[in-house]
């Protein structure tokens, strides 16, 4: 895409200034519409080095209201970053329903440059590919306008603005960041080309910019950004708020599995539930060091039925852990904050740092549960669910994450009796809620969605265990047993 | 403080186990207590390596809902958190109201390490002691509770410790950390018995733990945090809901100042006006790399009457600025997740890296403005305001950065000619509102308080400038030169 651009383009200073102010105020009142509809933009530049992109991306950061606007410089990733999977730090910065992300370079340069240098695990472009195309989707299927823009020079022009920068004394980055971009226009030019082809989408499109004048540059840039928000805001418009292709959805048909086959009459003594429970304390005693040295984050979610267990299970594993080494993420509904993002985002922040353990009390699994049953989204938004989950453990598990899922499963009647329990203890009054009631009076709709989240979630990389807990002893030893074992299983 | 402890005290088993699930209710109970009062609890854990400390808190930490808690291990700093101030790292991480904040070491260790090996730019202890005074007091005064406990083992018995922990491959430290602290308790001991003897007040006492025995340190630590928030929540309870001590404030009496004697009759022709911000904006584009070079953070604020300029001003200064090197932050009213901190957290979240710029578009001075005038704060906390405001631009000025702060100066006529021509161009009607209107009625209300903020926050570090801004012109070039003159003084 980019040999066939036609570089010698120019605009008059005159040009410049009668189209400038008008497009501000265009731009201006799209922000506002946008707000309003609560539509998240993410605005991409990337480019080569001494394209002009900061005065380029200067001048239409003016056209903003800057209330609504982030600015975010991607270079190469902090010692924090590093401990995370690779797309965790651009998830941190998509802007808030409403809002506006502005990016100087992005997943693109990283992906680039990480493809180029080999220094990497992944060595291969398609990685990446994979993981943009994943990560795009998954933003504008949630109602994100996402618009990319390359800013091209060539090379004898960015050989010329080097010396002019050298002799000015202006750092060509203001972060201490790789330059073999820089210096080696060649060799990267069939990559950035076959990068831009791959990931070039009907979603997601990519401008390339002629940038060898500034004038020109900022105004196809601008106009470009003025076109695309008009059109979406249309199309959400006529939509009726949503964008969103329907989908034919296939009806769902149960199947048997785990859950039913599940011998809810499995029990262990006291005295054999001390000894093991001790053993097996003892071994993720000793795991969770292994796990710090070998760098390997471990996730376990947490999923059941109200009352099934969660909290005394959580106590159990975490009861002899080092406490610098683990985290309990108690999963509840999201905040305000939270609310106004793609609904990964809060999980995303959540998630462990290398050779670090996350323990979740309910997780991202909310999606195709309780939001599934209580209608608090979309039907398309949770059928999509079923792949943006398996993507994203999928994404956890390349980066070497362990991630080990239950569902506590107790019968109807063994949750009655546990609500009884407790209404009639004092201190464990306050476990128990109305919605607890109203949870109950839903738990063939529950047991539906909860049917197709074990059949579409149960994968490879990320299994689920149906844990039989009605008798709380045994839950916890296989709990803890199912833990260590998968631990072990990919230690060694 | 440390020299006088008994630490032969020990605690068998059967007795452990006697009181500890108690404990745990009763603290789960207090806790669930603090959360409806909306209580904000910090608990620090400091101790010598090899006390046990990890053992003792993840025991503390079971007593708690994790759904309110969070907790921290403080090591040295990462690369984001050492451009900014030091105290930086510890306000991005105070609990919001209600929730409980955990740390396994925390700014003493950091003080402690830090005045010993001299490695930083302030080799006293005295320094740390100030600043520690001041940021435990700012969270007090806004109705935080803060424990601090001591882990503390004698020689010999850290050093048989230590010994065990090599033998069983259990690391010391789960981060890269200075291990000085660990090789050198003697030389240790004075430094950490001072720091504790300088910091140990009413608000903010500190319990010196015999941790020689595991059992006993956790009973004690516990009971410890038993009693004080019973007597905190009691008290609070008793003084209907806020334990700010009312301090006799002392009526203010308007003085004359900048304010009154500014000339808004100051104009400046369109020509010369021209060639001056020409000339301004592009010695700010050097000096901005300067500043870079330097790692000198710069942080500019805008206060000012409604429609006094303030957009436009911000414009003009970052027209030729690098966007890689500033950001615009348009403070408006906090969202929910900020309102429940200490007001000036939200502040810390967006004080610039070394080396960058930060243009405020409004402030932390809206607390003794808009927060006064509107009674959306308490008069007490408000009146705290100035000297927490001062004492947050000293600690920021400390570390190396340029604050310039200015107040758009415009008289009442003015703004009317300004709220008119407003709602009659279509393309501004969107910058007027009613509360635009509503403000102006209070117009008398803002000037008393304008006043007395100009008075008491007008400081040798961080002084204000007023600007005479009725003519649009020469306001830019005065806000332009004053910057300029301000950032050169500090440079050279």
């Amino acid at each position: 895409m980019l040999e066939s651009v036609d570089l010698s383009l120019r605009m008059s200073k005159e040009e410049y200034k009668a189209q400038i102010e008008d497009l501000y105020i265009r731009i201006g009142e799209l922000q506002r519409k946008a707000w309003k509809m609560n539509i998240p933009i993410i605005i991409v530049f990337e480019g080569w080095h001494a394209s002009g992109m900061d005065s380029i991306i200067n001048r239409c950061m003016l056209a903003f209201n800057p209330m609504g606007l982030r600015f975010h410089v991607i270079v190469k990733p902090t010692e924090e970053e590093s401990k995370k999977p690779k797309f965790w730090r651009f998830w941190q910065k998509i802007p808030a329903y409403g809002k506006i992300a502005i990016f100087e370079r992005s997943w693109y340069s990283r992906s680039i440059i990480e493809s180029f240098d080999k220094r990497s695990r992944y060595t291969e472009l398609d990685y990446y590919v994979k993981e943009i195309s994943k990560f795009e989707r998954q933003l504008t299927d949630d109602g994100y306008l996402l618009m990319k823009f390359f800013m091209h020079v060539s090379q004898e022009e960015q050989a010329k603005r080097l010396k002019l920068y050298e002799k000015k004394g202006i750092p060509i980055s203001v972060v201490s960041e790789e330059l073999d971009y820089e210096n080696e226009y060649k060799r990267y030019f069939t990559l950035v080309d076959e990068m831009i082809q791959k990931t070039h989408s009907s979603h997601s499109p990519w401008t390339i910019v002629e940038a060898e004048n500034l004038n020109y540059a900022t105004i196809k840039t601008l106009s470009t950004i003025l076109v695309t928000m008009e059109s979406y805001i249309n199309s959400r418009l006529k939509n009726n708020i949503s964008l969103l292709v329907s989908k034919s959805i296939a009806d769902f048909i149960p199947s048997s599995n785990g859950l039913l086959n599940a011998d809810l009459s499995l029990m262990i003594e006291d005295e054999r539930y001390e000894r093991e429970k001790d053993l097996y304390q003892k071994i993720l005693g000793e795991l969770q060091y292994e796990l710090f040295r070998e760098k390997r984050p471990l996730m376990v979610v947490f999923e059941g039925w109200d009352a099934a267990g969660k909290g005394g299970n959580i106590r159990r594993i975490a009861e002899k852990l080092d406490p610098r080494l683990y985290k309990v993420e108690p999963i509840g509904v999201p905040n305000d904050y939270e609310k106004s993002h793609h609904y990964l985002w809060r999980f995303y922040r959540r998630v462990p740092d290398a050779g670090h353990i996350a323990i979740f009390d309910r997780s991202w699994y909310g999606r195709v549960l309780v939001e599934r049953v209580e209608n608090l989204c979309q039907e398309e938004r949770w059928q999509q669910a079923y792949e943006e989950i398996n993507e994203f453990e999928e994404t956890l598990t390349d980066f070497g994450t362990i991630i080990v899922k239950f569902w506590l499963h107790i019968d109807k009647e063994e949750q009655l009796r546990r609500f009884q329990d407790r209404e009639s203890i004092p201190e464990k009054q306050w476990k128990i809620t109305p919605d607890d009631w109203r949870n109950r009076e839903k738990w063939d709709d529950y047991l539906k969605a909860l049917d197709e989240m074990l059949l579409k979630t149960d994968t490879k990389y990320a299994p689920w265990t149906v844990v039989e807990s009605n008798d709380k002893r045994y839950s916890r030893i296989k709990t803890l047993s199912t833990l260590v074992g998968a631990i072990e299983k990919h230690l060694r």
